[in-house]
C-alpha cells in the first residue's frame, strides 16, 4: 500500500498554509480540499500539508525544508497589503535574493487601482523575489508568483483558485490517480478482515475505509485510488460483492 | 508580533492529521478548526498542523519530530478496525514498545459489541501501545490513548470532538489568548498603513487583517488577539477609530 505505489511515476506537492487565523480556529481552511483535488487532476499527488503562522523564521525553515522533499510546493497566504503579509519579504530571504518592485505587477496595479487609490501599502504588492515568474491574479490585480518549484498563491479561496486555474500548465503531472467509491449502510467493521484480502489481492491499488452516520444509520465508504485501471476495476468490484454478501447495497459515488 | 509574544507563558502545540482522504481533497479537514478553537479556550496556542498520508514511516517520522519541538501534539485518524488503521502501531513501533491487548479498552469494546459482533477486526482496536493512558469514547466505545505528550483521537469529527471533552484536564495551558474581532466594508488596503502603526504600538497583541467580499461588497475584518487585557482593547479601539476616520462603520464579531 501507501503513495509510492499509486503511481508509476509519482510526482508529489506540499502545500504550506500561512495564516494565523487557521491556526486559531477563527477561520475553516478551505485551500486543502480544493488543491488537493486539482492537483490529483493534474497527476500529482499532495503527500504533506504543512500549516504554520504568520511568522517569517518558521515560513522560511519550512518552505526551505519541505523544496527539498518534494516536487512541487505551493503556499497560501500572507501577500496582501497589511503589516500582517509578510509571505513574499520571507520567500526573497529564503532565497537569498532581493525582494524588488517588479515593473509588470506594477503595471498590473496601476490599472486597477485609480491614482488616489496607489497607496504605498497597496504598491507593495508589486514587490515580487527578484527571478520570480508572476502569477496573474484575474481577480483583484495583485499578483503571486513562482520561484523555481515554489508558487506562491494567496489565501481568499476566490482569488487563489482563480489564480491556480492559470497556472496548471506550470505542472507536468504523473500517471492519474483514478478513484471508485462504494458506500453502503454497513459498519466498516463487519468488511475489515475481507477488505485487507481485496487491497493483498490489488497492491496496486490504495483502498481506504472511511465510516460516517446518516440519518442514524451507520454506514462506511470504501474508496479505491489507483493509476492502473484493471487493480481499480477489480478492487471495486470485489468491494462491491462484498457488501452485498454482507447484507449490503453498494452505491457508486455516495447515497 | 509573532506568536511568541502572545502568551506571557506561550504553550504549544501540534496537531497531526492522518488521512489520505483530506490530502486526495475527498473530505474537508474539521479537526484542525475545532482543535485550534478548543485548545486556545485552554491556553494552548495551536502552533503548527501537519496533514500526512496513512504510511508508517510518514507517521512516525512526522509524530516523532513534532513531539520534541511542542509541549502538547494530538493526532487525529486512522484508529479504526480496517487495514488502513494503522496509527496505533505506527505510534507503539516509534516509541519502542509493544501493542498489547489492553484489558480495560477490551472490555469497553464488550460492553459494546454483542458476542457475535466481536470480529477480530474490530478487537483489535482494544490493541494499545504499551503505558498509553486511556482517552474513553463516549460515541462508539473504541478508545483513543495519550502516551507522554501525545494524544492519538479518531479522525471522525463527532467522535473526536466527544473524546476531546473528556481530556480537557489533562493539559496545563498558559495565559488565555482574547480576541476582539472589528469588521468594516472598507477594502484593508485603505487602513494598511495605519493598521502597522496600531500594531506597532501594541506589541502584546497579534493584528490580522482578513479581506473578504460579500454580497459584492469588500470588506476586511481586523482581527486582535492578545493575553494582555490592555493592549487587546487599547489596540480595538484604535482600530475602530481607524474604520471611522476612513468612512466606515466598525461592527464588533462579524456583520
Amino acid at each position: 500500500m501507501g503513495i509510492a505505489t499509486m503511481s508509476k511515476k509519482n510526482v508529489t506537492a506540499c502545500l504550506v498554509v500561512i495564516g494565523n487565523e487557521i491556526l486559531s480556529g477563527r477561520t475553516r481552511d478551505a485551500n486543502v480540499q480544493y488543491l488537493g483535488s486539482a492537483l490529483n487532476d493534474l497527476g500529482v499527488n499532495l503527500t504533506e500539508v504543512r500549516i504554520i503562522p504568520d511568522v517569517e523564521d518558521v515560513i522560511i525553515e519550512t518552505v526551505n525544508s519541505v523544496r527539498r522533499c518534494f516536487d512541487y510546493v505551493l503556499t497560501t497566504g500572507g501577500i496582501g497589503p497589511t503589516h500582517d503579509d509578510i509571505t513574499s519579504a520571507s520567500i526573497a530571504k529564503m532565497f537569498g535574493v532581493a525582494l524588488l518592485r517588479n515593473p509588470e505587477a506594477e503595471k498590473l496595479l496601476h490599472a486597477h487601482y485609480k491614482p488616489e487609490d496607489r497607496l504605498p501599502e497597496r504598491m507593495k504588492m508589486a514587490d515580487i523575489p527578484d527571478g520570480g515568474i508572476l502569477i496573474y491574479n484575474p481577480v483583484s490585480a495583485a499578483p503571486g508568483f513562482q520561484l523555481e518549484n515554489v508558487f506562491v498563491l494567496p489565501g481568499v479561496p476566490r482569488i487563489m483558485q482563480a489564480m491556480f486555474e492559470g497556472i496548471k500548465d506550470r505542472f507536468t503531472g504523473g500517471d492519474p490517480v483514478r478513484s471508485r467509491t462504494l458506500t453502503s449502510y454497513l459498519p466498516e467493521g463487519v468488511m475489515a478482515g475481507p477488505l485487507a484480502q481485496i487491497q493483498a489481492d490489488y497492491p496496486n491499488s490504495d483502498i481506504g475505509s472511511y465510516p460516517f452516520v446518516r440519518d442514524g444509520k451507520i454506514g462506511s465508504s470504501i474508496v479505491i485510488r489507483s493509476t492502473d485501471h484493471g487493480h481499480l476495476n477489480g478492487a471495486a468490484e470485489a468491494v462491491a460483492a462484498l457488501m452485498r454478501e454482507k447484507g449490503g447495497e453498494p452505491m457508486e459515488d455516495g447515497l
